[in-house]
């Protein structure tokens, strides 16, 4: 199967992790699930993704001296695969695993996703447990000095013929269950290792042969970032999406830096290919961390953040807590105009960026639609222009769509100018007079 | 003008560089010439480039010491342009600069290209001279801390409007004398500078413009490489080609390690935007280096080289003296089935490369042409292979065409196969049965 | 002559450059020599240094937009020596050099010093000037390649024996005015360059060779930091001091990350060797840079500096305007109590440093004496202590003489304790009881 | 206890890596013993030191696949600290440990060493075990991020006074036993980490504090190199010697590298601190990894090793299995005029290196001796020369003995000669005619 026809458009979905941290349950999954299916569904968000330790026993319970407990009791099966924590998801019992809550998200007509690790648990090596299929023992196909530097849940697997049999094993049971979506952490960038912060490349290379012979359309996700840019023709070969930013959250100066971190891989989105700005912090967050609260953003940079993601074509995946949404983040949520940008044959295309603006293009050779947007990165309020000689457009040959707020206008000027708040930005479709 | 209508297909020419060092003259220029609109032209090779240094008196004659004699004279016009030393270039006398040669290389149904050193003449800033159109003289828009590490002509202009004048005056005089190709070196990567191997990120930036505005469709190249992958979006807006490596020369490890380059580079060759893998070192080579040589690359090197360069849609500069060229060089250059593969809808693809050999297909949408090439990159003669599976396409399914002599075989095994010499490669077309 | 008998202490005196930056003249040289003379000499501090651009015509006269004009015109012997701009200096007309004013200086009980930039002047090349006892000319021994990243004055010398005859006759030339330190830029760290910020240690060598000829013990003293602390031998070997540190300022944070870099050199301080923490920021600084004004420094802070550059035995260069000194600055350099822990036998040592605190002890074997230094690092007044076992003495065996204070205790718990104001500190000399 | 009394010269021994890898056995080195205070002990050497995993079953049986078995049986006591393996070290059974053999090796006048790794085993992590004197257990202590690049045995501890605790009780056990010295591996240069190859910085603090508090004098030795320059403080405060280089063995490019590595230590040997150029390589060599073989090195090789190891003041390890020395290599290890350049007042400078040769001298300041040798490095019989005056001594005033052949000589000409064979070395003692 062609992994690019697994998500011809830019994934839209939910993910655990902003607010649950590594506490999410099987009770707050459904609820989730069920909020998007009656208010964000018609507007294409589909994907519902359980985040980080799933299979953890206690996760969660010692929050304030770690986020991954060392050494902790991990659910696992005789194969050296990891299950769900049967307290936090209880219709996974008696081996049923993930394939109970997978179908209810079916059944609302949305998709399952779950996170991994890349490896196999450490103590499946330190015991010398069964891989599925194979003779040898996890001990056998562990890498030892292969580790996360942040989560002690696995080791790496080596590059053999039995670690493909590993990730085969891995891939089929949870394609059995119905899974739509991984995401794979410690993988995109191994930012541990001194001499190779690619080095689980063999790995993904794996991932990526499992998911093709599994039978199911499996979106691939690689986490965390920064992505390395001279290893862009390898994501784009085996992945799906990958993360071009270590975490994001809701601080201006992470968003910000966002604009960087866009210029650098705007000619990398494709169809099948989305290079990740990482999770909208919108709404409620933070509880599993200890601290719930409402995003830190602006409205202005929440408009900016959905513009910027929408345009360059970045996978949308929402991080709050959806039951608690108010009307206005829903609003931003579902603006059509705004998510329509989301076309891989929409390509975006920097004019420029300095401290105090942004300015993108994005340009559909298909539709033949131009999109134009202005940013104002300034502390203060200030007026951003491009000139039309820039764009190659003349004057009174176009209107302006303002997708924010569907206002049409004409400009009489040589250029286009806006006048924007701190952080705020505009984005019109450029109407062409025939 | 958009600088992606100038080159819709990888640039192919001829440079003076890599037989004549830094001693062209325009007799030479002339006799090559005329060798290409005899020979080559109707295969498609163009351009007439004049490399280093043709504004200096003198140049190569301390050639045991300096290949760039430091503090030399250099030949100016009042306005701190480089102009051709009229010993070597006689024809541009009396103020004439290249126009005579230039028209002498259109007369001959090709193009004319020249080599430049990014920045203005030192000796204009230390001589306080004059700038075309503006009040500022050259001490002012010299910056003094931005050298070339390894040529000592010129310092790098400052990003200022009036620098801007400087490279308008010096692209609007090289337009008039007919210039098409202007190869600008100590740009692509300024491999000297510690924080910044892209300090002059704003004179590619000015370069372009001058380009843009000077009313004649001029290809610029840059060197020298390896160009900086995280740059590739800004080569990619204001470059045409280049140079993804340091200097190329007839030595097996450069070629094999340019399977890495390409590998990087794969996914960023699109109509107007080429990586380039430098030159050509065919046939009659070092002259000007004191060292006249038959390249010392085998046949089978040869045969790699042209497949991996066509196939990948580099541009291709040939380094030979062309007046010498043997038949066997000849037919290498002339073989029309392999020149066809330079489309850039003609995308590249490599499928696996280890210590031992390198598997390649590209594939174009538009002719829905499919090709397949297979390297030896061992030492010893070697069998090589890819299965169907692989390539997803069916026993039974095509034919091949092999593109060096035109044999069409079928297999009939699950794998396309060949055994090929140390260094040496096949590349053929699949021709699927309808 | 051995180098390390130049300075036998950690030598003491005056720089020009924080206060005048490139503009000092000769009047304002000599009427701070007065100064010291009367009021400084005594208590050790006897060297006055005419710091950068001496021998440029207007310096300062453009500081909006440059430190270092461009290309501008530097006053120059016949033979590329630089020589003092006679506007400025006016003793030094009809090739009278420095003379006049060493002169004056040595009547005064006080020992005379230049600032140099590494190399050649770039003009002298430019225009083939003559080196002086040699038959290359400047072109031929300037390396075009070699420049400062942030002064336009020069090239680096070639490693040449004519480029070591350009460096005796320049030595020579200073020997013979009197000159009895040479501070030399851009040469302890040449920045600028990728591969080898160590790029002019053959011009160290150079200058350390014709030093050793040239008759005259003059202290050679390395700008700028950061030393490389792998090349210390090599520092050790040649010169007498070397900047552990970039330009430093009256600014905390530059004074707080002083402790760490007295840390990494601490096991390299020895008699003729001394890691130089730079000049001392206090009085009036900073006329020439265009803000005249009183040190920012706190009294606790100039206190602070004063304590650890002297347990520390870093030299001593005093930057302010001398003859606006206030009686309690100048209490703050003739407390002889603290200047006496100067003694390079007196070997200084780090017992903690972390973001609230420092302990530093000094122990001299000649003379028996132990320092005990503790320095309050955070913002908030604190009690900083350390206990007597880490020191390896007892209760009641010794008694503690403050030595900003000269009062005497003796603590009869188990550890030495301070409450400190922020950024204060306290020094006592251990008096044990025999 | 002051570390630096532990070893008041550089630690002369013999070590089982080069010769058993991990497969040395009790009998093996009962025998090495009794060979050393036969024929070595009465010329300095003393130390027998058992090399790594002496605790891990069937250390070496997997030796084409794994030098070190991952998650293989490793034998350790209730309290999580590793003891030998009773297979291959009988004496130890029954919880008595090393201290039987320890006994033994001090019965003939010597001293006993082990091997450690960094941490505390994983095994004991996973399985929850208990530290002596402490109600935490070894998952809460052990840092399951911190593991070593190239052996799977341990985790790092974390640094809290709990990990402290494992420490002293690891040295207190070992101290019980006789321990005399500890090489600690995966500490010295920690080379898995991006962003810091001194992570183990506090663990070489509990080390050195934990055998301060011991009551017994334990050498401490750091592996592996390269040290880092910038932390030699660090190591002089802690340590008796830490490695400079990373794994030698007898290949010359390794040597003549190792000239290098003096010269960046030379101003960092002194009394209880040393430098460490590792072991050497001589007699038999390589039976545990496969390749029973005599040294590679040629005689003269031999000697300029060394030559340059008691020079520079380094600690010298003997590689090879003794009871196989022939007698030429026994005279090598045994000629007390090279062995006495030792002392640590001696101190080594380096007169000039390049890759044609090496000059050094070194003088003691305690007895006034100064030794000179001069070494070939390039691959033919070449002459190398000092002059005098480089060396501030006069034609005529002094002689020169031969340390290697013990002949006297007095050279009339105005520099020091020696026509020395490829790699090749000549050790002079000056003596001064007074």
């Amino acid at each position: 199967m062609d992994k690019n026809t697994f998500a011809t458009l830019p994934p839209m979905g939910w993910n655990s992790y902003d607010y649950y941290d590594t506490t999410v349950t099987e009770e707050r999954v459904r609820a989730n699930a069920d909020y998007m299916s009656k208010h964000l569904k018609s507007y294409g968000w589909e994907y519902i993704v359980v985040d980080i330790e799933w299979y953890a026993h206690g996760a969660g319970s010692m929050r304030n001296q770690f986020q991954y407990i060392p050494f902790s009791k991990l659910e696992m099966d005789e194969y050296s695969r990891l299950m769900p924590d049967p307290d936090r998801f209880p219709s996974s019992k008696d081996g049923a695993g993930f394939a109970p809550l997978a179908s209810y998200v079916h059944s609302l007509g949305l998709k399952f996703g779950i996170h991994i690790m890349r490896g196999i648990p450490r103590i499946a090596a330190h015991d010398h447990c069964k891989i599925y299929g194979c003779d040898l023992s996890a001990d056998q196909i562990a890498d030892p000095s292969s580790i996360c530097g942040w989560n002690p849940d696995m080791y790496g697997v080596r590059d053999t013929k039995e670690g493909q049999l590993y990730y085969d094993s891995l891939i089929s049971l949870y394609a059995s269950w119905g899974v739509d979506f991984i995401k794979c952490d410690d993988i995109c960038n191994t930012n541990l290792y001194r001499h190779n912060p690619y080095s689980a490349q063999h790995e993904i290379e794996m991932l990526s042969s499992a998911i093709a012979r599994c039978g199911r359309p499996i979106v691939l996700s690689l986490s965390p970032g920064p992505a390395l840019i001279e290893k862009a023709w390898h994501y784009e070969t085996h992945a799906n999406m990958w993360r071009i930013t270590d975490d994001f959250w809701d601080n201006w100066d992470l968003l910000k830096d966002m604009f960087h971190r866009c210029e650098l891989w705007q000619n990398h989105v494709s169809q099948g290919c989305y290079p990740d700005c990482d999770m909208l912090p919108l709404g409620y967050l933070g509880k599993g961390f200890g601290e719930e609260r409402l995003t830190r953003f602006t409205r202005d940079e929440q408009r900016t953040m959905m513009t910027l993601w929408c345009l360059f074509g970045s996978p949308l995946m929402l991080g709050a807590e959806m039951t608690k949404l108010d009307d206005w983040t829903l609003s931003l949520l579902t603006n059509e105009a705004i998510l329509a940008m989301r076309t891989p044959d929409c390509r975006p295309h920097q004019i420029c960026l300095d401290n105090q603006k942004a300015i993108w293009t994005a340009h559909s050779n298909q539709t033949q639609k131009t999109y134009i947007a202005l940013f104002n990165l300034s502390d203060q309020t200030s007026s951003i222009e491009i000139s039309l000689e820039n764009l190659s457009i003349q004057v009174g040959s176009f209107s302006l769509l303002d997708l924010w707020n569907g206002q049409l206008s004409s400009p009489a000027s040589s250029a286009i100018r806006a006048i924007l708040p701190p952080h705020g930005c505009v984005a019109y479709e450029l109407c062409c007079h025939s």
